[in-house]
């Protein structure tokens, strides 16, 4: 694999740290590692591979010195420095919603739909972190038995919002064992020993912004644009991984037997199902680790052809940094550097 | 309201103190208490209405001496007791998953079925903690258009498994936050910072007895014996309310507004739901009081008769405690203690 010059821009971020860590693990071939952040952490020294980085701005001469511009930060730090990164030559592997739903923008989960990667025109989007597993899991089944219908409940740590809602769940549980009150800050509420169906802002529909992306996105990366998919994201007070009830139904009757084959031959995904040992996804297990996991795998009883099943994924891995390497992984191999390519303007 | 003599078997545990709680609250007319609990606690001295009264072992003569027992310890306790307590002349109103599918057996939430307790032969069984809110909003939906099926993924407190489990995930959550490790005792897993999709056993078809109770209870408490329910019910590190996020499909469309308007004229559920203001139901919200929470009511866009909604409930209230002394009411009303009716023997 050839090598290139990488930036990240909101380095310091909950998703950021552990970009660089599986930069590290995964030995992905930068040979320039520029780390971006705003204007607080500007001069903070962060380590990687041995190396100190020195935390700078994120700027339009930077993006002209890097190839691929991974950047995890807010919406609005994605609105400004994409377009700025592509013109500048730079491939951009962005991590927030601004760009997924746009058609010249390929989604990607690299187990799922590398090959949309072809078609890039300078910026590359990875799924929302609630949306990446379900697609893994339902990729290898729809190709099996097509998938009519999806009805799924999330449960997502708090480290899907980012660092600061970590501390907010540490120090919110702290005081009230302190037998102090707390209030909600970061978080839209308490998160301390409660839990809420509220991420992202609210539509007139009544659905948050977080269920309709997986409805849009887990249409979008399966190329069933039509898919009837119904999602309730609640947030827990869990630090990482997100886990998801899944209720499924298929064209036809599905074996029980046949799903959990299929996703043990599946790559990124690990079946871990067995009640009896009391063996299943949570959440504490998928910290850390690659793999989707999914288990629980049973009958729908309440439909003649319905799988459900639950699964529990580390959303700061998979769910985003994980994803992005892969994507600059698939690229390089691909040859799909946006300097390999003709010169192209993105235009917004 | 005629007075009568009253025994609470389990009267120190999770749902016992929550019942003499709101004994007192409610004003029940009792003219004679009893506390019953394991041996441990027998002597204790517990303050209900300003009276001291000593926790006593559970013994047939005890039951001779009261009208109405109340049962929420264990299964082993209900299997154990309730047939003498009826022997005895008693009326048991049981909090276990032990009678409740009996057909024997009124399984009653009275805002529900308040009248399935005329037929009772002296056993009456309330259900699960999470099936009684669930039922409490699809009856008056099914009045109006059939319900079809039913798709429940729940958020279950810890104190669902009673006191133990309350302590467990408020001492693990400490140990974590003093850097120490933590095993699991009461509880299947560690629940501090996590969850879980497994409640009670599991059974062979893969489901676990709670997800089974959710659909053999509900369907028996509607009436309504081949209604389509699936389950997944996951104990999250929440300390007091089940929350639940429902789908229901009907036979005929349904209304957002309808829903809505229902739902708020039903007695025993309060209608949250604002979005725009961030008001929606959450357990620590529910915690506490009577009413069962209903919000995030919506079209369930993957099915043209569907809705998906989101609830929050009191488990030891509305879920246990409370549920049950609104049976006791109802049985008072309708002159339905067993020594006001004919003799009749409990055959097991």
């Amino acid at each position: 694999m050839e090598g290139c010059r990488v930036a990240v821009v909101g380095a310091t971020g909950a998703v950021g740290k552990v970009f660089l860590r599986i930069a590290e693990e995964r030995k992905f071939p930068y040979t320039a590692l520029r780390l971006c952040a705003t204007e607080r952490s500007w001069g903070k020294r962060l380590l990687v591979n041995g190396q100190e980085h020195i935390v700078e701005p994120a700027t339009p001469e930077l993006f002209s010195q890097v190839d691929i511009a991974f950047i995890s930060a807010s919406g609005k730090a994605s609105r400004e420095y994409g377009p700025i990164a592509v013109q500048q030559g730079a491939l951009v592997i962005d991590d927030s919603s601004t760009f997924r739903m746009d058609p010249n923008v390929p989604l990607v989960v690299p187990e799922v739909n590398a090959d949309d990667l072809d078609g890039h025109q300078g910026i590359i989007s990875i799924p929302n972190c609630s949306t990446t597993p379900l697609v893994m899991v339902l990729k290898p089944l729809n190709h099996l038995n097509p998938v009519r219908r999806v009805v799924v409940d999330t449960y997502q740590s708090v480290s899907g919002k980012g660092s600061k809602a970590v501390a907010e769940l540490l120090d919110q549980t702290r005081l009230l064992h302190e037998g102090r009150t707390v209030a909600a800050n970061d978080l839209p509420q308490r998160i301390a020993y409660n839990l809420f169906p509220h991420i992202d802002n609210f539509e007139d529909t009544g659905y948050t912004k977080e269920e309709m992306k997986m409805v849009g996105e887990t249409r979008k990366i399966l190329h069933l644009p039509d898919l009837p998919l119904s999602a309730t994201c609640v947030r827990v007070p869990v630090l990482v991984g997100h886990s998801e009830a899944v209720h499924v139904e298929f064209e036809r009757p599905m074996a029980v037997a046949t799903v959990r084959e299929v996703l043990s031959e599946s790559i990124g995904i690990r079946v871990v199902d067995n009640p009896a040992s009391a063996l299943y996804p949570m959440p504490i297990e998928a910290e850390g680790i690659d793999d989707v996991l999914v288990g629980r795998i049973r009958k729908d009883l309440s439909h003649p052809n319905g799988i459900a099943l639950w699964l529990s994924s580390d959303n700061l891995r998979k769910g985003a940094a994980l994803n992005a390497i892969q994507i600059a992984e698939d690229v390089l191999k691909r040859g799909l550097l946006l300097r390999q390519r003709k010169a192209q303007s993105w235009r917004r």
